[in-house]
């Protein structure tokens, strides 16, 4: 009899979390999902608790998000937006970190552009951290959600193929993706121009790169269609954004090459008609608002694992 | 024996509002009043229950007064405040407010500066939404809170006159004034420069048009003064802002026409000397703060008979 | 028997402020910090009342700190974030603060540049006003946390004293602690350059000014170091940022003149090697964090002695 690896303090990526947890989490999502059909959305799991929002990148609908998942379990939350405020006093990333360690709240959702930013608030706070976005590394909560709602559709992930379409290079979203994905069994195909795909992600168990489209789409149960960054243009490396659109948009002619009844996601906001064709985007594969109302379950059930049930 | 009307779901401007239900309004906006003068003002009304402030332009005065009207209720309140958010980055508004509804919360209020962007919340949440100002067509609450104010004045707003002096043509306050006051029995005279008084407003029932604010005020129980836009000088619609507070300026003079008694209404923020004199302002006759407080009793009494009172 | 003074209804500055009151002012900190040692840091004090907090400036650490004890005692608290808003609009001061007060809340936290908006508030409203910072003048829950933070450390501050280097003409810090520490019996050392050092202040009781560092902190039982507004360069008070750092840091050099043991104190944010040496801000004598968290205990001990423990 061995010991279980010790639980998780904190999510900033998925390094700690073992297949078992992660199944434990999404299985929680279900029971977080009931109370959101309720005609009284609310419970009191962690009435008495604060949760501290602390956004150094704007994000609106992931802070709302965030929020609406504390307050339905009755934690109170402090919303720190750090836009005009401290690090543009020229103060260093460390001393913003440790004022907000110093404020006692029981945990922490921290968005910054700087990957290692939620890592430092974990070290100084003691306290658990999600990591809501940080650079081009992680975006855990994104990526559980979007596990979830695979898993809601087929039951389980296990032998599933998920494929992402578009910009792999700048997206934290593909990244947490390529790390949960293949934990859970599932296969993950990449697909992008060249230019906006990193040859190291093809060395990953149970990720396969590839410029077609229609072969990355091929045998797909999931096709999820990343946001285009339209500055990504200057930065060379699009030719032009039709040119662009006509290979990689997610739209009905290339998903029929997916498997029969395959589901369409994206991240959100999205290009219509850039990356996901507008008939695609609301038809009736698409679990794009399905993605939204689950991040909720989603999130609640992380901060309940972090704050409340533990051993 | 005919049924009466069916409840309106929404607040987005006063088309579906019988005058009996708007009394009712009014009436339960006083007991909304009692609980205000009370030293502890909250109640439980709204327990459980999540209240989305989605505002597409700034107005913290607006969401202020909502989101204390909410929480004396009880309910939890979000704020969805999209300035650099979503629609920055070239979403469109559908998609925002599909975002917007998956978050499953009990109710919205949304300020955008498009017409449609309420009804387009109503129509995909499927729960009640409230208008908090769109465009230059609609702001119900500040015309229910206006008639609030003339009604607690004179016990009722049957056989009153009340003159709206300004800039009518850019003001959403004085549209929803033009809907809402003959329904309760008022007559409004509306009063500008010929280039802002919109001539197709003469046709609605109970509603006059003069250029002449002597004549505007003979006769009115409630003269109300709207802010001037100072950028409408650059629109051309004004030859100079020191001419318009000549001729339209609320001042004594201006109220000594008016009928004995006659209370003054601004919607705020003032422009103090311009669209109205300080002594007038700050006068016996102000009823501008009382219009503040109201505010926050009309908004109660439109959440409450939305979320719960209902048949 | 005399009649001992009327309690203060506001936290404006010290002017009304006997050291008797002071003291259980910092007596009750204690109490409340110890709410914060708990499990759950919560408790219903302030239970069905509404804290505003108004700040025209912004100062994401305070006003999360005040929110934090608002809510940690049960309140709930809007935020009036008045960048963009209503002053934006062209409306006064006054008429802004009127309609703060129409809101009908039940304290004020209000940071503004101007010296007498709190002042303002606390006239038209009636409600108990905290300054949460204005102009040069007063920034009073600060001193009391720094007070607080000495208290701690020596037990009393009678006999003690403290050393403040740096930026002083510019300092609503320095000014809120040379009018509270010598109330509680501790001496106040400014220092600083003589254009930063106005000679009014050498006139106070317990006060005293230097230009020469070494000379303030000899016997000092606290030094603190002010944040250095790095445009007062342009504004001919400094002849250059690496002069000054040579003869005023704050660092272990000029610390070994102090009383053994000494303290080290800064009101954040920093400019670490410009004001003080990062040896010193990271050491053991610094207790930079301390304040932060001691900030919550204060302003707790403020809005609990001003809202409920009146006679």
């Amino acid at each position: 009899m061995t010991a279980s690896p010790a639980r998780p303090r904190h999510l900033l990526d998925f390094a700690d979390w073992t297949p078992e947890r992660l199944s434990a989490l999404l299985d929680n999502a279900d029971t977080m999902s009931q109370v959101l059909d309720r005609p009284v959305r609310k419970v009191p799991a962690l009435q008495g608790l604060t949760v501290c929002t602390a956004f150094f990148e704007n994000s609106t609908r992931t802070r709302v998000s965030f929020e609406l998942a504390a307050r339905r379990m009755s934690a109170d939350v402090v919303s720190f937006a750090a836009g005009a405020s401290s690090l543009g006093k020229g103060e260093s990333l460390r001393d913003t970190v440790e004022v907000l360690t110093a404020y006692r709240v029981d945990a922490y959702v921290v968005r910054h552009h700087a990957a290692g930013a939620a890592h430092l608030v974990a070290r100084y706070s003691g306290k658990p951290v999600i990591n809501a976005g940080d650079g081009r590394r992680a975006h855990p909560t994104q990526a559980l959600l979007d596990a979830y709602t695979v898993r809601q559709e087929y039951g389980s992930l296990s032998g599933k193929t998920v494929a992402i379409v578009g910009d792999v290079r700048h997206s934290r979203v593909a990244r947490s993706n390529v790390e949960l994905l293949p934990k859970l069994g599932a296969k993950v195909v990449l697909c992008g121009p060249a230019t906006l795909l990193p040859a190291d992600l093809a060395a990953l168990p149970g990720v396969t790169l590839t410029t077609d489209p229609r072969e990355a789409v091929r045998g797909a149960h999931a096709v999820m269609a990343l946001r285009l960054q339209q500055e990504r243009m200057s930065g060379g490396y699009l030719a032009s954004l039709q040119e662009y659109a006509e290979h990689y948009q997610v739209n009905e002619r290339l998903m029929r090459e997916a498997e029969n009844g395959a589901i369409v996601l994206h991240p959100g906001p999205m290009n219509r008609d850039l990356e996901i064709s507008a008939d695609v985007a609301d038809g009736p594969r698409s679990r794009i608002l399905r993605q939204v109302d689950n991040g909720q379950a989603v999130r609640m059930s992380v901060l309940y694992h972090l704050l409340v049930g533990r051993e």
